[in-house]
């Protein structure tokens, strides 16, 4: 037996442990992306943004007498597994690494929704609305790598198409 | 130097492996979903979608004069990444493999956004038809994925919390 609060701390450590490969993915994706300086300020805002959401996630754990401190097996294995997936996702290409960043992005969304869920069932009403402004800051930072997805690929071609170092 | 088409070629090939992780994926959910029948008949639908749009993406390749058989090593171990994402992702647990899946709809989303560009640039425009309409189609399963992600947690607490066997 589990109660919806136990499952809410659970969860939130996932949260937490995510945010922190959230950063280490967009300072990775920030230091690679030389060829195209145009994406750089909404990045660095989403790193900005990604720092004050892990950030909310420890003030939500803290409501609830937790902390993220106490990482429990399940929140590491999350964590191990999530920088798995960004290893396996991730190369030096450029195109390549926006698709898993557009993926990721809704990946967080979709945990922050679940989450959301998980807030209003234990009766955390104000963690509620925090796991749901979250859940809107991921789905906009996804959606802005979609936008500029056909251009990044048109980019990514002309510079594949005359030999120059497209990878990054 | 790569041209349009050649990359064309060559992430039309990564497409195909990645539909036939997305048919091994789906035909594991359809197995472990034994307490939330209502979702059977849209993963059986985006079952058999996913099998066409192996089939749509291999005829892109024959027009292209390629085929999907003559796998490159770039194909090989893009397809051994998304495995190892899945596997990652995937646990026992309803609600992760939900929000895995919800993750890897937009991924394959995103490759076809990429690819709808790319067939453009290489002046395959029927190509990119048939591109984007796979691509609405993932979109469309992802979207079906997220709008039944707060029903799925309540859900999920529950029967968590009355000691159901819920992991599955």
């Amino acid at each position: 037996m589990t109660t919806p609060r136990d499952n809410l701390i659970s969860w939130l450590r996932d949260a937490y442990a995510m945010e922190g490969q959230a950063v280490s993915l967009l300072e990775t994706q920030i230091d690679r992306l030389e060829h195209y300086p145009e994406a750089l300020p909404r990045l660095r805002e989403h790193l900005r943004e990604t720092r004050e959401q892990q950030a909310a996630v420890e003030q939500c754990l803290n409501r609830l007498g937790s902390d993220p401190s106490a990482l429990k097996a399940g929140a590491m294995k999350f964590a191990a597994n999530m920088q798995g997936m960004m290893h396996a996702m991730a190369s030096d290409e450029v195109l390549k690494h926006a698709l898993a960043s557009h993926a990721f992005e809704q990946f967080e969304a979709g945990c922050y929704c679940s989450l959301t869920a998980a807030a209003e069932q234990a009766g955390e009403p104000e963690i509620a609305r925090t796991c749901e402004r979250i859940m809107r800051q991921e789905q906009d930072m996804g959606h802005w790598v979609w936008e500029h997805l056909p251009q990044m690929t048109r980019t990514y071609l002309e510079r594949s198409a005359v030999g120059a170092e497209a990878k990054r």
